[in-house]
């Protein structure tokens, strides 16, 4: 990238995001100091990386880009009950990369910054040959002992998930082009879901000590309910009639009931999806409505492997996994 | 790449290196819980990312990238007077990343994570078309309000630095074939200081309390020395005869006088580069023992801007750094 100096680009683009962190000291020093903890409370961290062309399309706005970036990270966060308190980025800078696409790329990183009232509080720049890349730390805080993790789901168990399901997996084939069937507003609204996925931070932080497990929506449905299966060495059922859909991804089925498939298997929900008792089930709904986000019960956790979907019929779905993958 | 999956990746060779941090869950879950900071401390945290052909040569061997992509985030840590907890990783796997490479970089890793008894906890595997990047997070701990800063030199406090100065530059250049004129071993010695950098961990935290101000020599003598200066509101003045240069660094000094320019701004020394009041010397010189390894005073702090070098004569040597670059 001609243009600004990695020096110019903190000084000028980054610094201001980083001003309510008192311990990021500017970006100025070598290391960000985190807050002292108050007692009880512990630090929770995740680390993801998303690149051009492959987390992201090449049409895809850069602040969508920033904002998609960061909230994936809280995602993961919302999964474990924490609650963000900063992050960190590594930006790997492709020699594509423009400065016009670095400002529109932080612009949209402060209106996160702003929205969550979330600090930068260091990172790294560097050039590199191949495609941008960007790399985020998030930092959240829990109760010690109270995070909610994979493994905890039992047998009898209902499986559970806020919003709705499959609207980032249809959001993607808008942005290519291939849902040209759809209204407009439709298309609109998909395409948002799949660019700037809403982390449920709020809900997250509520199920802590009413959840039995929990994980994000991010490679599907099936996949992901798989994961909390495996980590629970339990099945997974999920009953298809009742995986919440969005009105846009009720439209897209009537024009192919065929999107089925990309429904429960496509990725980038960004949902919650969580493990309870049976007897949970009063106490989540009023959280949920306290949460502001909606929550379905789709299913339960019963002995054996794999995820196996069932239709109104009571009829198998070929949409199994197998426990866990290696593929 | 082919073969190994993310998902086996994990599991087979990333799991084992977090098995000493329980807050890792061993990398099954969404992310990791730092352990609880004791009453009185704080957590450090940098992030650094590192490319092939760009931070990496395409030789060197991808065990020493992986300790050195580990390695310059330790050195940030010891630059705050932090001491190491644990890291987090994100690899983005590139077109042509083999699974041996992959293999390799993970075992160097694994001898650093023994080495230097610090879990992995967390992270993510991408895939992408660039070069491999890997990104790293480092977690330490300070005691609260007693971390080294760069801003707190003042007008006649000495400038010191730890090591010696230049081999990570000369380094680059034998990896690069053009130090063929020096005794294999002394290339050899060269090559490992540039691919395997020693964070100055036991400096670093002694220097707290002691030391006005430090920071990590990474973009060059001459550059960081700027940093301290710039970030204190002082000039810097190195006088050059009391660089500490290794035996290898003055054999190529030896061959060729112009080398002086590579030694002192030449990168990647991971040095620690610090400011002392001038009573503190004795104290510096124990505590530099007692961490086993060499200090030496190689200037002060005076009132003004830039850094300027000045040799045996007291003669301006043109290495300035006229303040803060921007470029």
């Amino acid at each position: 990238m001609s243009g600004l100096s990695e020096f110019a680009l903190i000084d000028t683009l980054l610094k201001p995001l980083a001003r309510r962190a008192p311990g990021a000291f500017a970006l100025t020093d070598d290391a960000a100091v985190l807050p002292v903890a108050p007692p009880g409370e512990v630090f929770v961290i995740t680390k993801d990386a998303l690149a051009a062309d492959v987390h992201f399309l090449s049409d895809d706005p850069p602040g969508d880009m920033a904002r998609k970036a960061l909230r994936t990270n809280l995602s993961d966060l919302a999964a474990m009950g924490a609650e963000p308190v900063g992050f960190f980025m590594a930006l790997c800078l492709g020699q594509e990369t423009s400065e016009n696409f670095v400002k529109a790329f932080v612009k949209g990183l402060a209106e996160d910054v702003e929205h969550f009232d979330l600090p930068l509080m260091g990172g790294d720049i560097i050039r590199q040959p191949g495609p941008f890349i960007v790399s985020i730390t998030a930092v959240g805080k829990a109760r010690e002992g109270a995070v909610l993790r994979r493994n905890g789901a039992e047998a009898g168990h209902h499986l559970w998930v806020s919003g709705t399901i499959g609207d980032g997996a249809l959001g993607l084939l808008v942005a290519q082009d291939e849902m040209k069937n759809l209204p407009a507003a439709e298309q609109d609204y998909l395409l948002g879901r799949y660019r700037v996925p809403e982390p449920r931070l709020s809900l997250g932080k509520a199920l802590v000590g009413v959840a039995s497990a929990c994980i994000d929506v991010s490679d599907g449905l099936v996949s992901d309910a798989g994961h909390l299966a495996q980590a629970s060495d339990l099945a997974g059922q999920i009953f298809q009639p009742n995986v919440p859909l969005s009105p846009a991804a009720l439209s897209a089925l009537q024009t192919d009931e065929r999107y089925l498939e990309t429904l429960l298997t496509g990725g980038d929900d960004y949902e919650l999806l969580f493990a309870a008792p049976p007897d949970a089930e009063d106490k989540i709904l009023s959280l949920a409505k306290q949460s502001g986000v909606v929550v379905s019960c789709i299913g339960e956790f019963t002995k054996g492997t794999g995820v196996h979907v069932t239709d109104k019929d009571g009829m198998a779905l070929p949409f199994h996994q197998r426990g866990y993958q290696h593929s």
